[in-house]
């Protein structure tokens, strides 16, 4: 009774079978799972079983669990399962798993892997492994159904449940032309509905939604939340269809991009999660760390050029934290606002100059309200009215700057098509440092020191 | 030729035939338009041909429609349909997509548009909009398809084809018992496969993934990405089946999770997009610019505790900016390690423990690594080996302090269930400037003024 079990339970059960050489007994239990339940499930047993286990399993079932694992463990199992098996169970993966299994592994495994493939399969692999990472060829499968357009709603059935078994979605049906190329597209729904004599053309939407392989996973993924669909069909430059992408992977492909936005702003380095080494992780996260470091001391540079300004009123020296972390702020707040906005629209010009002028309006609003507030504060602290204009002004105005620094610098690089990774929070952060730290010096060292 | 059009030449077609009064026409144009591009036509073209356009479109168009606008372009639509179109419209609406209109309108306005729809579809949007926000609950809605586990699996198909117009995703159908409790779940795929006189129990899967009505939304994201479905169902406590939730709602929330991540990460305000007035960006923005002003200020307060220090080596304060800003980078990054891992795991208390041991490691690493750089640069641009110790020893000691507080304090609001916005990557910066503050000026006055 699988269904009732908690997954502890489960695992004792798989244990108790294995032991005990129950094979029925084991694949019972394997045909309730999902695999990442599988995985899970594999994961948990000691390791003496394992082999047990996979010997157990059938090539269908043993394609899913790959499917799940990470690479090491994905290599594990093949080495256990040996050649033979092996090969089928490669043969019957989804290429763009498959791909993404052998990207980074070493060339002559490589080769003996592939080697071993079916010619048709291995060639799909290898093709997709062409386009450059983060493309449409390199997210799609070739698990889906394909019909001629000239076929009748009964004959597009009868090859549905042919294929039924392979798809891995079964909302669509890619119409193409004897050229391959892509014309039409049928939903499962419409066959339901249709007479069975009627022709594929004849009810088949004409105005597919598509992407090429070369475009971006991000334009893909745009489309697929844009329009609902569960599969978008990817197109060769000539408009022959290569496969489809399906909404699991675009799934993947909006966190993985979020994560990017967030190690962007962060500056937090790449791919670091929970199960990351220390030595990797500190290793990962150092580079941007020690350019920070060179550039904080750029605002010590800068303090130390204004050193007379600073040992004639050492109170300025109380407000230059405030000042900078609040310019710091207002440019990270804007370049959030800019990166994520990104993600979900594109941007005109026109679009643009009114984003800019929109975060103008912005800085100027928040520079005021803050700016007056910290009058009224250094004038009751310190007591000094003069002081409380310098801290001030120098507010509204490194606010205003700030605000226009976090928005037009993401800008720039997006429109220059630079790797954003550049624009990412600390070094707006620091620019905005060093830009405030000259401002409020400037208007200090000119209103308090000249003019007094 | 809908087919080969541009989207401007789309406009001027659907405006031409609108001009001319060929209502057919239209239709044919509109045939061909995903829901998203119908929006798109419908905000394209002048305001005068609007009403028009919305009276040759079908009920079941002007539904797709209303799904891709916002809540103003929403009742807009419904003024200018009037009353009994309307009211069929919102009768045809997904629930989900009902609710999350209806929600922040005026009572009496909510009231007159639900008094005058169907018992039965007012009844579900108004249970639905009975959940709290961000539930699995608030997702769901009711275009599934149910069937009683006696059925055969040629009475399923007759039922799959008499509902596939109203079923979103025809991929699964939901197996319930006598009392609508949820006991099984059946794929298209199965069916296509199978006997047609065979039962619905002996195919059915009985280990059902599911969520609770209450669940949070990121619980149904979790369960959808990690096990590929294009659907959730969704039960109430006592396990009877209440609705499902579609993955491409599931793509909304990961973008929407992930949008609050980074306002999170960057207090960058709630709800800002491209498209936000200045006024209410600005008003959105102040109040966390406003606490951060007055915590900045309490560096100020420490700065001037430690006035007499400052006084004495003034070249103490060209190092501050570049402490307390890599303090607060190795704060943002560990904090965006800890937000983003939190969104694809759950942690056990072993995990977390281990978790904070790996920040440790990392923090003594960097910590190590730029301490004894900045103990160089320090001695080479001042010509004080001990200003460059105090310097070196002190970032040392704010990094290691830094980096664990960026993954405690999130971890414990996490634990104790706390809107975690209040963790946000500008707070977690200004308590490490306080901290490195603190240390800073702490170890110069012992080791420079004290003992010299």
């Amino acid at each position: 009774m699988p269904i009732t079990m908690t997954e502890n339970e489960l695992t004792l059960a798989v244990i108790q079978t294995l032991k005990e050489g129950r094979r029925k007994a084991f694949q019972e239990l394997m045909e309730e799972l999902q695999p990442y339940d599988m995985a899970w499930q594999y994961k948990e047993i000691p390791e003496k079983h394992r082999y047990k286990f996979l010997a157990y399993m059938t090539i269908e079932e043993l394609t899913d669990l790959m499917g799940e694992l990470d690479q090491d463990d994905q290599l594990d199992v093949l080495d256990r399962l040996g050649a033979k098996r092996s090969t089928k169970v490669l043969d019957l993966m989804e290429n763009d798993e498959l791909a993404s299994f052998l990207t980074d592994l070493e060339p002559e495994k490589m080769k003996e892997l592939l080697g071993d493939m079916k010619r048709e399969e291995s060639q799909m692999v290898q093709d997709i492994m062409n386009y450059p990472p983060e493309t449409a060829g390199r997210l799609m499968n070739n698990r889906f159904v394909w019909i001629k357009k000239h076929y009748t709603i009964g004959e597009a059935v009868d090859k549905l449940k042919e294929f039924a078994e392979l798809a891995e979605y079964l909302n669509y049906l890619y119409v193409i032309d004897e050229e391959r190329k892509l014309v039409g597209v049928v939903s499962y729904r419409d066959l339901l509905l249709a007479e069975a004599d009627e022709k594929i053309e004849d009810v088949m939407y004409g105005r597919v939604v598509k992407v090429e392989v070369t475009e971006d996973q991000e334009e893909a993924a745009k489309l697929i939340s844009r329009y609902d669909f569960v599969s978008l069909p990817v197109v060769k430059e000539d408009n022959t269809l290569a496969g489809v992408i399906t909404v699991d992977d675009i799934i993947d492909v909006v966190i993985q991009e979020a994560n990017e936005d967030i190690e962007r702003l962060s500056a937090s380095g790449k791919d670091i999660d929970f199960s990351t080494k220390p030595l990797v992780a500190a290793y990962r996260r150092l580079p941007w760390l020690i350019i920070l470091l060179f550039v904080g001391l750029v605002s010590g540079g800068i303090i130390s050029g204004f050193e007379g300004t600073l040992d004639a009123v050492v109170a300025l020296a109380f407000f230059m934290p405030m000042i900078a972390g609040m310019t710091g702020n207002t440019g990270t707040q804007s370049l959030a606002v800019v990166v994520r906005g990104l993600v979900q629209e594109d941007l005109t010009f026109k679009q643009t100059a009114r984003l800019i002028l929109r975060e103008f309006w912005v800085g100027i609003l928040i520079g005021i309200t803050c700016g007056i507030l910290i009058t009224f504060v250094a004038f009751f602290w310190q007591g000094d009215l003069q002081l409380g204009l310098v801290v001030g002004s120098s507010l509204l105005l490194t606010l205003i700057i700030g605000t226009l620094a976090g928005t037009i610098i993401p800008l720039i690089l997006y429109k220059l098509n630079v790797d954003p990774a550049i624009a990412s929070g600390p070094l707006i952060t620091t620019i905005n440092d060093i830009l405030s730290l000259l401002i409020y010096f400037g208007i200090a060292t000119t209103f308090l020191i000249n003019l007094s």
